[in-house]
């Protein structure tokens, strides 16, 4: 089968590699049927995270499972099954409070510290699935084409801005702030949305992304950035900030900028991968009682939830994809998305 | 009228001083029955924050009611009164968010940035009390005198433990560790065991402390600090940690204490003022979804709940007093706290 390896900065290859196998009795192999780019996955190819050496890359798919091992229960041969960002067996303690990416027995895709044996990565044509009965989430049917990118939003970027939205304790009546533009803020002003937040403001300066915002819920778009951008936010709020805000890039001016957009007493929930660093600034905190919640999401625990919506299609949170090409050119979905001509790429296998 | 006033590290004088006068029309003058000594009251009395020039100390009273001005409506000549650590209008926005510590027309006892007159501070015979509309609670009747002690926890220690456990969550079934064993942290461990938790850690290796640390609904009580203290409380819990963790002390170590016993996905409340950092770990938090919330604590807002159960009997916070002196002793009090002879000493005027 072919898969994508990444070499080296801005050196995506789609390559040939092994046929994944069964290993480990709790695995299943699946046919991806659709795979994405990750905003974090541009992290390495800009070389900001140094490859150290090639390896697999690739988190989020969707597919179809072809093999199933003798201890598999959760999902049959044939299913139509949505693939978490992670690997876990959603039984140990940390799963059961909601933490699964916590998991005591979980793991990465394109690695092998899941389960011992090589987990793909996603950005390929096979993947073998680790500790399948808890990772996995099988659609009760094979959903029809049009759901496909929402379905595979619930691998991560939907999961995500809904973890955004719901570490900072959203809920009806809140006044949000998202800060960043890209597929999780815009999936966390939707998940904002539909927890009953009454004000959304999306921060962002591009008009297709504005536009989508408010299609997602957005009641107020504000441009500006920095001390401007605070200025605005506190201006709409009583001169005191939000109850909310949605730190969904995961840099230091972006978590300075939602600190800053928050009333005291609110909070911040982020999910913006935070890349070495910043260190949170605890006096500040501690003067306005700003709490700060968050994390890498644990979205297999969303699914559940959010999957029926999808499906009746209540929330579409596939239209953050605003381009879709074939997995074999997975390269230029990384040149897209690095230089921001998409918000982010589909890939058909 | 004498009060207390810190003349350099280690030299803390009651001193004549001139009476207070009624400025503004909605302040009020109270004389004071108890004051007390606070544990941040010790930053300058050691030279940790510096005393650039004298000036009056103390910020924890309760009193009768002598004069009030004009505007003034909430409380009468004659009321026994409890006022909070810090002046509040309890009517501005950041006020009716419950965050009355930011209130924008707040401000600090021994300063004058409340109303622009000087509000004295806590620790003498007489007080003027700006904004005491806002700012003081009277109780219903004069209360028995073996109540003064509780209730002049609720200017501060006992308030300020409830708002740990409330930042972090504590409800019915929470396990809980309580980092510090000062007034604070065993008011922390009262609050969680009031608000249903089921597991309630005190870390002391002081006996006395230890003693009424279960009294107040400790369930275990563990000596071992830094590493070996974590791995004893994670033993306790499923190997992961505890739901809540309250931070009762304000150094980098106790920070890292409470971080370290705290499951994936559970959170840190914290009331310790941080003196001088640290600053938070954000990659730490994001890794295992930890959340950090609270700060200077709104006990303003909490003395209406916490008031019946002090009156009733119900709770008794003021057992943390272990020492009681004249205030004209005031220098006794603060050695005795600074070398550990005291939990908390009561000053009586």
């Amino acid at each position: 089968m072919f898969a994508t390896i990444i070499h080296a900065e801005r050196d995506i290859r789609f390559e040939e590699v092994p046929d994944p196998v069964l290993s480990t009795g709790d695995d299943a192999i699946v046919r991806v049927v659709a795979a994405c780019v990750c905003g974090s996955d541009l992290w390495p190819y800009r070389g900001v995270t140094p490859t150290v050496r090639p390896h697999r890359i690739g988190h989020e798919f969707v597919g179809i499972v072809e093999q199933i091992g003798p201890e598999v229960t959760a999902v049959g041969v044939g299913d139509f099954v949505i693939a978490p960002f992670y690997v876990c067996d959603n039984t140990c303690v940390n799963c059961r409070n909601g933490v699964s990416t916590s998991c005591l027995h979980g793991g990465w895709w394109g690695s092998d510290d899941a389960d011992g044996a090589f987990a793909d990565g996603a950005q390929g044509q096979l993947v073998r699935v680790p500790r399948a009965n808890g990772t996995l989430v099988a659609t009760p049917e094979q959903p029809a084409e049009h759901l496909i990118p929402s379905l595979l939003t619930l691998a991560d970027v939907m999961g995500t801005g809904h973890h955004a939205a719901v570490s900072a304790g959203v809920g009806p009546g809140s006044s949000v702030v998202v800060v960043g533009d890209g597929a999780v803020g815009l999936c966390a002003v939707l998940a904002a949305k539909r927890l009953g937040a009454t004000t959304v403001v999306a921060m962002s300066r591009h008009p297709e992304r504005q536009a989508l915002a408010r299609e997602f819920g957005a009641t107020h778009i504000i441009e500006e950035r920095g001390d401007e951008g605070i200025a605005r936010v506190l201006e709409l709020f009583d001169g005191v900030g939000a109850d909310c805000v949605l730190e969904c890039v995961g840099t230091k001016e972006s978590m300075a900028q939602a600190l800053g957009s928050t009333r005291p007493g609110g909070t911040v929930g982020y999910v913006g991968v935070p890349n070495g660093g910043p260190e949170l600034p605890v006096r500040t905190l501690f003067d306005d009682n700003i709490g700060v919640n968050g994390g890498v999401a644990p979205v297999r625990g969303y699914i559940e939830e959010l999957l029926p919506e999808v499906l009746s299609g209540a929330i579409e949170p596939g239209r953050v994809f605003d381009l879709e090409l074939p997995l074999d050119r997975v390269a230029e979905a990384y040149a897209a998305m690095d230089e921001r001509r998409a918000i982010k790429v589909l890939l058909r296998a």
